[in-house]
């Protein structure tokens, strides 16, 4: 059966030239960065040509880059590592109700340890507002962290207008925006952005799990996370994963490469999408316009787990919430936090596409839907 | 030119299988574990599979088996979370002078958070007292942790009697073993050994960088590093990397599979390679029998850094000091711990072996390091 993957927000498959540079440094390159001879020398060029192709794509220096494990360590090195430099200062920090839990729980554990957290609500589009922003920032405010495209509804928040804003008020203030689902597929410029750190995530980007960036302005002072060796300027020990980072600097460079034309061609197919799979009664999309690739889709009377099982007895692969969480019941703050209606909570499911995503494949997927819905809506307990 | 890699404690070649295997997860079965759909259901399938590896090596519950990004991570894990979550029941903490960096770096940390820590130290081949660890244990002592090998002299500590000494005297105080250079080399058996963590890492045993895990016994609980989506039972968030933990799952069985023979084979190499550089006048070799794969090789009157750039040009590489950690100039703690003459601490290389290693390989290397040896030292000034 074909396969027709539309859950690219939570992983995306690998470019197949990706893993073939992998593979290379796998089993010929495979020295280590930190060993004095060639083998060594080898592997670091990998690093260093994988900064460039990363701060080309951002416009910041190549040594603003710290490479981590994931988008969840870039999250936790940047909130913990600034939170932790900046007790001094103040003790107040802001966030929304709808981060990934990458953020959430740090902003607990950060509670805990004394810091006061204000978070932030969206409308109903799940977009916050700037003057709630405003509001919430005081005198003792070190740390905002405000996601740039939430994974759940695709909703874009103003990063560019929330760092002016911030910087407006109080400078020293750090602004972090999580940019997993943002990062290749919109065009991201800390410094025009006023952004201090920005975590972003591999394998969403078509290059593979276990590699993540973190950007740090040089002129931030945080404290790692991962202590040892001293590589990547005492930020982040451990020997560098060289395939990974190798990868993630190919995936960066290639989501740029043409990203107005795939961003167009994703906003069209989810447009062409929307319009096929609101064509069945009692189908609402979430959000507005938002992201090209998330369309997050409440349906009427059917269960999401269950019109995921039976898309994927077609060969359609989407979501039910944001697959980013073990399989946790826990209900959406996202679709709270957009007043969605109660009863849709749980008949809520995600489509997310990629720039690998077909007209063809959405068309398949469309047909699946409109199959499907009507046959379960028949098992709906009245 | 041939290549004769000799750094195999700097890091390993990816074995042909398990970078096939990867390629294949990176483009075929790249599903997030978290995704309900089959093509998560087969990602987790790697993982469930990975644990049963690894906990089969060592005798352990799949459940006590954490995957992290490596090895470093692994002891920052074991070593915060410990000390973290004890701190009620005390604050003294004992290690060993000639820990790697993972190790040491996370205890200067933790003596500024307000722990005692208490360093023990070698005899001249690199290996801990059971008297001096005995005396170093008191009332208030929560966690003990100690290298299985060590990474630049491959001294093999007596971690079985430690653990059987630390427990006879408390048996709530944790113990860590760091086995990055000893795991796939050595038969460890925690539960038997008395250990309670045990750190590892992929690229030492012919898997990738960018993977390690860290077994924590059932009963020992300890606070997870990095927060997020609760992936691995909330032990350690971010998406899995699965081709990566498949990959150490593979590696962790090849490593075991003929290990009898692979190591005896190693040890026979090791002889050979002693007996033929000790053939050149004014070496020596430091540490006694050791760990199958390290050789610490002292020349006198050779600066270490130009022997290791000179072998190179013939094809042979090897390491000056550990190459764990980055291009640093400090003088090695293990062979000051051994007592090496002074004269001879900038004088000191290490050859390390594989299971991939021939001995055409080592025949090779000796004739290159007899040719070169001789030749450097015509310009040493005297």
């Amino acid at each position: 059966m074909k396969e027709i993957y539309l859950d690219n927000s939570a992983t995306t498959k690998v470019f197949p030239e990706i893993a073939e540079l992998m593979t290379k440094i796998y089993t010929e390159d495979y020295g280590n960065p930190s060993s004095m001879h060639n083998k060594g020398v080898a592997a670091e060029k990998y690093i260093k040509e994988a900064r460039q192709q990363i701060a080309g794509t951002l416009k910041v220096k190549e040594g603003e880059i710290i490479f981590t494990s994931c988008g969840t360590e870039s999250d936790n090195m940047a909130l913990f590592g600034a939170a932790h430099a900046l007790k001094r200062k103040g003790d107040h920090i802001i966030t929304t109700k709808v981060e990934h839990p990458a953020v959430l729980r740090c902003m607990e554990a950060l509670e805990k340890e004394g810091y006061r957290i204000t978070y932030i609500g969206t409308d109903k589009y799940g977009v916050i507002s700037l003057d709630e922003l405003k509001e919430a920032i005081c005198e003792d405010t070190i740390l905002v962290s405000i996601m740039h495209v939430n994974n759940e509804i695709g909703s874009v928040m103003p990063i560019a207008e929330a760092g002016a804003l911030i910087k407006s008020i109080d400078k020293n203030i750090i602004f972090h925006v999580d940019a997993v689902q943002s990062y290749g597929k919109f065009r991201i410029f800390p410094k025009k952005m006023n952004i201090d750190m920005l975590s972003v995530s591999g394998h969403k980007i078509h290059g593979p799990k276990g590699i993540g960036f973190l950007y740090i302005d040089e002129k931030v002072r945080i404290a790692p996370l991962i202590l040892g060796g001293g590589q990547q300027n005492n930020m982040r020990s451990g020997t560098e994963n060289v395939a990974g980072i190798a990868a993630i600097g190919l995936a960066s460079k290639m989501m740029y490469q043409n990203l107005d034309e795939d961003v167009s061609r994703m906003y069209e197919l989810k447009k062409h999408l929307i319009e096929g799979l609101t064509e069945v009664e009692g189908v609402s999309i979430n959000g507005n316009e938002g992201a090209p690739h998330v369309i997050s889709v409440s349906v009427k009377d059917v269960r999401a787990e269950v019109l995921l099982h039976a898309l994927e007895d077609k060969g359609v692969y989407i979501s039910a919430g944001s697959a980013c969480s073990t399989h946790k019941k826990a209900v959406s703050e996202t679709l709270k936090s957009i007043g969605l209606d109660k009863s849709l909570l749980g008949s809520t499911v995600r489509f997310s596409l990629s720039v690998l995503t077909t007209k063809e494949e959405i068309d398949e997927a469309i047909a699946a839907f409109k199959e499907t819905v009507p046959i379960l809506r028949r098992y709906v307990p009245k």
